[in-house]
């Protein structure tokens, strides 16, 4: 749950497209359109990927709360134009459908793993493309560009965000979390954007292999913020603390069930001798840490490292052959039906995840600097700074 | 973030005591004081404990919105006392504290892991006691004795909650997610409330071993809701998704650094052909799956099979010698100061991840079955399950 | 603020279009297209208004959430385009303005009575369209799109709203609060909308004067809402009492600065034993009350009877020949400038006063009986009204 | 809605006391406990009061987020005993109520403009004891006391609040909306807080002989806030709206039905050209106000000017001989029955009305300039401040 932001998404995967309002942004941002775009474009990238990510070159038009390339102070809505729209009104059309071009793309065999059964009984749907066509990976989309405009405040405080894939399958299961450097240098034009490049060719075999099988690929991805401030989220509440505010935002991403901050698998295997991070004082006089195991986040805030933040993704549940599943129409034992789908989505659920872990720190920014305006915002940063750097003098 | 229900609790781990109130209740909830006491003496037992769980039995009072016995469908008020309090009244009182004392009892030398340095920065305190004594852990009782209520309601709706210890440091670090019949038959009178008994014995000697060094351990700890109704939770909103909502849940629990939903970390690892729950015929014509490595969540909603969570926990920060840190008087290196403590809470961590499972799921029960009374959540509930079994035919 | 709807708007008055995204709807609720066409339409009708309102014939494309003319449970996100974009883009366009046009455009002697000033100072805006551009009433329009979708969903409930001109200026100032019938039995098509027909001739010539003084009128107008449900918002929390609710949304509306629930403001001035309304038997057995003063909520609950609600509406901020203001650039006096406006808004207001109203009860409507499909939201209405027909007996 | 502060109260009004939890202050707050007391006694004077008033000092016991006289930053918990309790325990225990006493005690004739038959029939309650005593104004004494801790808060940013009866029955009630410096004048210790002194005599009277007939009276409270800060609020989004969220804060105070900000029933009666504040250049250069006509907010936004509001409230409910009501047992027509009461408490209401102000200006503030700490929003103050002195030069 967001706190000073506000985020909402609207629209089907085969709708006529998505819309996203995102509320709470200082005015006087300075709106990177080549970054927004470039965002959405990373997450259609990949290896693995199905042929919807090659016909679509997604695009989000701003239609309210920024003029003349700053924001307003106003929601900033955004509207991401499904190109295949034409090919399926007949059976998406708000208004009327053409039920039988409809049944032809009705969904009745639900796909394990996937919203389809659960959401049929819950929204009690017969056809369960009423709830398959929200549920879909589609709707990051809005959410990558939603994100796009969290980067861009958190670039003015000096933050910057990375992700990349750390294990597909078993490669990588085994290595350390990995740290900022190499984060930072993962090579968005790679196949499957792994963070240790020499894992690649053995990734891209295995996700060809699975492909070959009709089958999909679990994995894990790594998402880090670098620069974050002392002081984001706090431990008074349990729901202001941050770790829990990033975890909800990361298990909202399609497939993730799962998420570890810092080194805490590790940690949870060992002593707490070796689980924490010294704290020594810096070259310049200021408190530093020796390592960081804590993922930056002590008692729900952050402390100035890195948060480090590990996804831990199920394989895609679409698969070509389909699981075995029950026809809602005989109530007879069927193969769930397949969707155009992927192999593997990790490449880009490492581009959500920043999009997603953007906007909670921002929000977690906002509500401790406040300002209505970046600048506003960045003087009560450099207020704050001056404060910290007095503390523990002061305080 | 809870959405119909709010729980705010408030006090110091030294102070005269907790509050809590819980809104959002139906009147009419038979109020069940053994289970709520029950529920308080399960987080404070287990082997590995310090002395102050020794020395406070804690109890809950309840002083707002039960009367008779019966929820009134106003807050429920709680109030927690501190029997400790006089020892620590001059240091800690709201109007006037003992200079002298309150030194003798402050924190200079931050404990790394915890809250206290970030939280020093972020409040500016000097006294990281300021900060230690809402970051405790202490708070959580509060939280068991709300939890203990949402207990009470989900018993009406034919669930129940158990957790057991799955792994400490790395004895059973590598046993498969455990089921519903292996926790529930978890002994709360074991020193460890270890799910699978035959590994007890070992760690109780690593908790000694430990402690015999000064030092903490880690662990993981499985939390089960069994019974739970098909469609809480939702796919239509990433704030709305269900595994989202338990994830901040158990990330606001002390210590807790990550969460696997189901057979999570195994998914990630593999193939997705044996990574999801077959769809099948019931003998009684309903649909049922074959296993539950979704752990009872698809699409952000709950499928009606066990909810099934494992929290990852890094070892207690609070070491007896003392990790490396620094004096905030002298600047100069200097070991964390001690505060009493224990070598793992574990055990104590499943009675709380049971209070914030029980909450979450209650919430999205009331969320989607509505109802101010008990009477009337019930009706809800009857006319929903009548829906949902002519379903797929009514849909 | 609404507990289970959301309700997100965005775009300036002269931008794309207006956004907006109404979360929360059950599933499998009609969508009457007509009614939403109409509501819009009935917004844009009034004698007094200025030239937008007849160039522009606002229309909501429904571009998520519905398929088929039904809901699908997930966010209705719509669309109103702006007509007159064409003419704005260069002064409005999101990446670049064409400085010299948007120079003519800028406002930069502030209108006393609206946003521009004080939010220019919040945003640090210099060139005041910033401001007034999302502070326009243009933004109803969006609001009155998604409480048609309320609406819909408060019909089949059994709630019918209406709504019409109380006074305007003095005229029909002293007259006693308006009934159902009266109000429910306003002519839409009327000039003024006006409540008390007989008075719509002298309330037009009011008009008419005005305008020919450049000037602009205030007045006040009733929504009632009919057949509503007994029991919805809550006496157990400040925040839960629906009319602090229903009065945020009412004043949450351009110009409205004040409200009155029922004849709140004869009763203010005369003894307790004339303001409430006794409690008799009905012929049927059940309870009913002899009269409505309290205008259908006693403790912050609605209790059976209609819901009465009066705005009380300032004259419209901007005149033709501007009030006393200051030029930004010289810091000279000078005239407030002049944006295309309109005399009075009131029977718009009334509109979007039936818009705000739905959503308010809708949205306690959901949060008392659940329910994620319009099947088991009746299912559950049902399941209540037996409930509530048994009590006292019951209770 | 409050959005950075959360206040949470529970408690029955007969019931062991009231507890309040108030989140989200910046630490380092002074607390003043003169204040909180004083401000405990405030709500407790007045000409009219009944016997309750006399009998009970309320008395606020800080029990968390304060220590040494200074916030911590960590929730603010308050609890209030009930005096009386030991005299109602038997009818009000938690766990076990005496049938016998708690028959005597019961409410069966429901109170006409009470909470009692619409919160009977929503909590299916056959005592509506169970729902009078949570809908009871004793609660308002934990807002008061939390409120307390909002002005506090306000008066370090330089915000000072005041209130008194604007009219009482018909007298004072055609007179004009007052300012500041009438309102703060009002005398805390005169029987009826009356903003007009020598109104007083006349309302005294009017109080009596409303007593001498078992009657109650109605009337209107003006609270003003003074020094508020430009820009609090925003016309972004309709639920950020201020006085929205103030008109929300007033009418969840008991009997409260109507909110009239600034001069709104005159303007509503009127036209524009003399509705509205002309802008003009003050002696130091800076932009002021001729005249308040719009209470302190434009557009949803704190223009600088005093924020002035007006609450309309209705007679008390019960009535020393009962309106016309019906038996829940018999279903046959019998008077309201009697629970001590006031023949007015507009004095009272002043007081509430303050703290609720407060508490929404002070999330306000919280959201616009953030701050951990009292030090942090003040350097935020300072920063912001000298933005809004360089505007409009450097917007």
């Amino acid at each position: 749950m967001l706190r000073r932001l506000r985020l909402a998404t609207g629209g089907e995967s085969h709708g006529p497209g998505l819309t996203a309002i995102l509320s709470g942004l200082p005015a006087g941002l300075a709106v990177d359109f080549e970054l927004l775009g470039r965002e959405l474009a990373r997450r259609q990238h990949g290896h693995g990927r199905g042929r919807r990510m090659q016909i679509e070159a997604d695009r989000a038009e701003v239609r309210g709360g920024v003029r003349g390339g700053a924001t307003l102070g106003s929601p900033v809505a955004l509207w991401i134009e499904n190109l295949d729209w034409p090919n399926w009104r007949r059976a998406m059309d708000a208004r009327e459908v053409d039920a039988a071009f409809a049944e032809l793309r009705r969904l009745k065999s639900p796909r394990p793993g996937h919203a389809d059964l659960a959401g049929g009984v819950k929204y009690l749907r017969r056809d369960l493309r009423d709830i398959l066509e929200r549920a879909s990976a589609r709707e990051s989309a809005a959410r990558v560009a939603a994100g796009a405009f969290a980067k861009m405040l958190l670039r003015e405080l000096g933050v910057e965000l990375a992700s990349g894939v750390r294990w597909l399958g078993t490669i990588g299961a085994d290595l350390p979390v990995p740290a900022w450097p190499e984060v930072a240098a993962v090579d968005d034009s790679s196949p499957l954007r792994a963070i240790r490049r020499e894992l690649e060719p053995a990734m891209v075999a295995l996700v060809d292999e699975a492909r070959a099988a009709g089958d999909t690929l679990g994995g894990a991805v790594t998402v880090i913020a670098h620069g974050v401030p002392v002081g984001l989220g706090s431990h008074v509440a349990w729901d202001e603390k941050l770790d829990g505010r990033i975890a909800q935002a990361m298990l909202s991403i399609p497939a993730v069930k799962g998420v570890e901050i810092g080194a805490a698998l590790a940690a949870s295997r060992g002593f707490g001798s070796v689980a924490h991070d010294a704290i020594e004082l810096g070259p310049a006089g200021g408190l530093r840490r020796a390592t960081n195991r804590a993922g930056g986040l002590e008692g729900g805030i952050t402390n100035g490292e890195d948060v480090v933040v590990t996804l831990i993704k199920k394989p895609i549940s679409t698969l070509r052959d389909g699981l075995p599943s029950v026809d809602l129409d005989t109530l007879e034992p069927a193969a769930a039906q397949y969707e155009r789908s992927d192999v593997t989505a990790l490449p880009a659920a490492g581009v959500i995840a920043e999009a997603m872990l953007a906007l909670v720190l921002a929000d977690a920014a906002l509500e401790k600097y406040g300002g209505d305006s970046m600048a506003e915002l960045l003087a009560h940063l450099e207020a704050s700074r001056a404060l910290e750097r007095a503390w523990p003098a002061r305080g």
